[in-house]
C-alpha cells in the first residue's frame, strides 16, 4: 500500500521537476513575500500540478501546500487523515538565481506521522525517497546518516533564513559564532529539504534551522532522515 | 598558443578529476593541517599527476601547488615566468564528507597576470575555462557574471574559513551579521574556486573570502571571473 503511495508521489515530483528544470535556465518573474522571501510562477504551477496529480489518485486525502497556504493566509490544521504536505519548489531563491540546490518536497502524514517522503532535485537529478519502516533511498540505493559522534569532525548545514529584524539576525550570527569553535565547518545551501536529505545520505552531519517556512519544508525530509537512521528534533 | 596551454590544463584537470571521482565514494585517509583543515592522499596524488602532466609539456615553466608548498612550508615567489598555480582538490572538507562541491583548480600566470584558468568539478561534471581576452566558458558555452546592481537582490557566497581563534571567528560572524541586513541571502559551499566560478556564471552575485589558503584557490578563478565580465579585488 505505502509503495503505491510513494510511486504516485514520485510521479508527481518528477512531473513538477520537469517544469522546474525548464524554468531553471530562463528569466523568472519574481514576486516578493518579504524583503528577501521570493515566489515565482513556477512555485504555483508546480503546486497545482502536484495537487491535481495526487487528488486524482487520492480524492479523499487532505492537502497542505506552501502556495495554497500563502494564498489562504493560513496553514490548515494537521489532522489524523492521510495528508499530503507539499513544497512545490524548495529553494526558490536558488531557483531565481540559477543555483542548483532546488527541489520538490512531497510528504504524506498518516495519523500525523510522516509516513512517505519524496525530495527530488531535478537539476542534480537526485531523488530521495522513504517509506516509514522501509528505509531511505537516493536514486534507488539505500542511504545512511553519518555516525560521526565528534562535533569537531562534523559538517553542519544551516540557513540565514528570510527574517531581517535585528533580534533574528543577531541570534543567527551569535549561534554560528558559538558553533564555529566546536564544529569542522558550516554550509548554507538554501534548501532545508535538501539539507535534511544531505544529512540523510551522510554528506552532512548536522542540520538546524529556526523559523523556517512551514511543515512543507520538513514533512518529506523528516521521514527520509529518520529512515536513514538520523534523528529529527523539534525543540 | 593560449589555446594549446588551455587544452593541456584541461587534460590534466580531467585526469585528476577521474581520481577525485573514484575517491569521492570511498572511505578517506584524512590528515589534519589544523584543527579543521584537512588533506587527503587524493590531494597529493592529484597534485603529482597534474604537475607531471604539465611538466612533460612545459618543462621550462614554473609550478606552485598547494601540497608542494605545504610540504616545503613556504610558497615560492611568483615571478614573470609562465607559472602554473594548482590546487589539486579545492573543497577537501567536502571531499572527505562526500559533499559534491569539489574541484581541480589550475591557473597559469604570465608576467604575473592570470592568463589561463581551468576549474573542474568532476562530481557535477562542470568544467569552467577561460583564456585572458577570449571569454569564459562552462562546458564550452559562454558564461557571463550577473549584472545585478542592487545589494538587496544579491546572493552572496562566502566561507567560514579554517581559523578558529576568537578574533577571526568574531570578525567572520560580525561581517555576516552586518551583511544580512543588506543582501538577499548567503551561501557557504566550501570551495573558493567554485564560488568564484558560481559568480562567473551568474548563479551567485558576490563572493568574498578573508585569509583563504593561498594563490592556488584563486589563480584560475580570477581569470574565469574576469573573462565573464566580473570584477576581482584584493583589498
Amino acid at each position: 500500500m505505502s509503495e503505491a503511495l510513494l510511486a504516485v508521489a514520485v510521479e508527481a515530483a518528477k512531473n513538477a521537476g520537469e517544469i522546474i528544470r525548464k524554468g531553471f535556465y530562463q528569466t523568472k518573474n519574481v514576486e516578493h513575500k518579504g524583503q528577501v522571501d521570493l515566489v515565482t510562477e513556477t512555485d504555483k504551477a508546480c503546486e497545482d500540478l502536484i495537487f491535481n496529480h495526487l487528488r486524482e489518485q487520492f480524492p479523499n486525502h487532505k492537502f497542505i501546500g506552501e502556495e495554497t497556504s500563502a494564498a489562504l493566509g493560513a496553514t490548515a490544521d494537521l489532522t489524523d487523515e492521510p495528508t499530503w504536505i507539499v513544497d512545490p519548489l524548495d529553494g526558490t531563491t536558488n531557483f531565481v538565481h540559477g543555483f542548483p540546490f532546488v527541489c520538490v518536497s512531497i510528504g504524506l502524514t498518516i495519523g500525523k506521522i510522516p509516513t512517505v517522503g519524496v525530495v527530488y532535485n531535478p537539476i542534480m537529478n537526485e531523488l530521495f525517497t522513504a517509506i516509514r519502516g522501509k528505509g531511505a533511498f537516493l536514486n534507488g540505493s539505500p542511504i545512511k546518516a553519518s555516525s560521526q559522534d565528534e562535533l569537531v569532525k562534523a559538517l553542519l548545514v544551516t540557513e540565514a533564513g528570510t527574517k531581517r529584524d535585528k533580534n533574528t539576525v543577531d541570534d543567527t550570527t551569535n549561534r554560528i559564532n558559538k558553533l564555529l569553535y566546536k564544529i569542522r565547518s558550516i554550509r548554507m545551501c538554501g534548501s532545508l529539504a535538501l539539507n535534511m536529505c544531505g544529512v540523510a545520505c551522510g554528506r552532512l552531519d548536522l542540520c538546524y534551522e529556526m523559523g523556517f517556512g512551514g511543515p512543507w519544508d520538513v514533512a518529506a525530509g523528516a521521514v527520509i532522515l529518520q529512515e536513514a537512521g538520523g534523528h529529527v528534533f523539534d525543540p
